[in-house]
């Protein structure tokens, strides 16, 4: 149930920010052609300086989070509820919006594109990936009757594949061959990382067991890359009200995900019930790594995130050697090997 | 002690033949540059041909060797001495490279290129890899106090990397970034396709047992590459009579290998004590495969004997699910595919 819960948050915390990304109506695309053109070379070096910093500031708060889960599983079982905890997280995320936007809007002044106020068109997209996430994060808790926890762990890999695949297809980026290698690599190096004894018992998981699994990952890897398609759509549009967005039904649909799942528990025990000083830290932490992938699909794209993220599963298994006197097995040394190849594919395949 | 046995056989069987290729003094090397230059369209076509053909035949016959090994175990310890198996290996190969000389002088007549006799010059280098691998193999005893057996096998994959790293050096031939990318891929797939519940421990290894690994892996890794060296310095002399000096001097140092191993036990029980149905297989396997292996380092190479020696043993744990009824595990599957995606990134990441 522990794990389970960890998982969850996890899920909750990440995923429900990668659709934050988002806002723009198809009237103002034009523009954007306009604003291509110009300035190509500065513009270019600028955005690849953004790309780094964003990629850098996911893969140092993905691996810190993963910290902190490790950490909370030591000082003891939490029993907070994971719903409360996911609702406070797009909650700070709204909050830290709005601030970054006061603070545009007295150096810049209000513009077309960071004015909060919003037409139909735009908005009418925002609750689909949030919908998405709250849709698989309820099926979540109907798959462990197939699989257990270190198994579903492992079926999460599929989301990398499923990121491809959809990637492909919605956003019709093209990935060179040697970058689909890469990315299968990538999928196969981090599985192998997590194996251990019992790892083989996934390969007995029961036919729906595996379609849940299946469109799980389709789920989220959908929402993932719809969320990207949305917020690439107009791309002179504020980040800050693109996110607001976005938190705003992601506050709704954990509203939601509460009275579904935890009703009962927060009308008899209360909200903050189980809440510690870790608690804390991990919705702090939630909050600025679900920033930092809105800006990881602003700037770059879906596959710099599975990629940000795979590299700090890794780099969080060699912190907690120093941390907590972790050893790690000959499977994890081989998959960081192959994890670390797929990073150098990805970048010498790239398509000229 | 059986499974040390195993691994030992397998090792003299194909590793004695892999130099048994060679046989050319530096004098005729210009004439091998006139005939490059002639007929290059069909004659590649017939390489390439050559090429596929000993390297399916290399590859099945590694698997069914494997497999051989697989069903002597199941039929019960078998307690024959491997030093003099592999005499007999020798001296099999040894007849079969006569027997297609004899037909070749027959068709052909006697030349230049397919006599027997030879010089001082040409045979001087022949033993050497004989010798290296008689070497690697006494030192193989040894080993045995440092790692068990299964992490013996895990270490073995060494190899693959030192025959790339000596294949560059000794040989001077480039591969492509992407090739070492593949080539590394190759060594993690391998080695993770292997893992079982036992294979952390590998990592306890010693320092004086990592440094006979290494040097194990760099002795086998050097006798291939020296071999393919002698034997692509005269391509126009005939394979067979390359195959029979090496043979030759197979039978010497494994004469000497029965000496110092197995002296008592051959003077006690005899020649053959323990011999049976299957061990007559194994050792026509092995001198098939030996010769399989020459021929590879003829038309192909080292790298090629790597991919198909490694695609064999994935090949033999999929027979044996079928034949002996075995599990694979998620481990195997994670890497058959790294495996599956090295091998393509070989051949696409080629030096044009």
């Amino acid at each position: 149930m522990e794990y389970r819960k960890i998982k969850d948050e996890d899920d909750h915390g990440v995923s429900s920010d990668i659709e934050s990304v988002k806002g723009k109506t198809h009237t103002v695309a034009s523009s954007n052609i306009a604003m291509a053109t110009l300035g190509v070379g500065s513009s270019e070096r600028i955005n690849w300086k953004r790309k780094g910093v964003v990629t850098c500031a996911l893969t140092v708060l993905t691996s810190s989070q993963a910290i902190l889960i490790v950490w909370s599983k030591r000082a003891g079982k939490y029993e907070y509820s994971v719903t409360t905890a996911n609702f406070l997280v797009e909650t700070l995320k709204c909050a830290l919006s709005l601030l970054a936007l006061t603070r545009i809007w007295k150096n810049e002044g209000v513009t077309d594109d960071n004015r909060l106020s919003t037409t139909y068109d735009e908005v009418k997209v925002f609750p689909i990936p949030a919908a998405l996430y709250l849709f698989k994060n309820l099926l979540q808790y109907y798959i462990f009757a197939y699989v257990d926890a270190p198994g579903y762990q492992i079926l999460k890999n599929l989301n990398i594949i499923s990121t491809g695949v959809l990637y492909r297809i919605i956003l019709k980026k093209k990935l060179s061959e040697i970058q689909w290698a890469g990315f299968i690599l990538l999928c196969c190096g981090c599985t192998t990382a997590q194996l251990n004894s019992n790892s083989d018992r996934v390969l007995q998981t029961s036919l729906p067991g595996w379609i849940m699994a299946i469109v799980m990952a389709l789920l989220s890897g959908f929402a993932g890359v719809y969320t990207e398609a949305i917020i690439k759509k107009r791309p002179s549009r504020n980040i800050n009200v693109q996110n607001f967005w976005l938190y705003v039904f992601g506050m709704a649909f954990n509203a939601i995900a509460i009275v579904i799942q935890d009703f009962d528990a927060v009308a008899n025990k209360g909200f903050f019930h189980g809440y510690s000083f870790i608690t804390v830290l991990m919705i702090l932490n939630h909050a600025l790594s679900g920033i930092a992938v809105s800006m990881v699909m602003k700037y770059a794209d879906n596959i710099v995130k599975v990629y940000s993220t795979s590299v700090a599963m890794l780099l969080t298994a060699v912190v907690s050697v120093f941390l907590f006197n972790f050893h790690l097995s000959l499977a994890f040394f081989l998959g960081s090997t192959v994890v670390s190849v797929s990073v150098y594919l990805h970048s010498a395949g790239k398509l000229r």
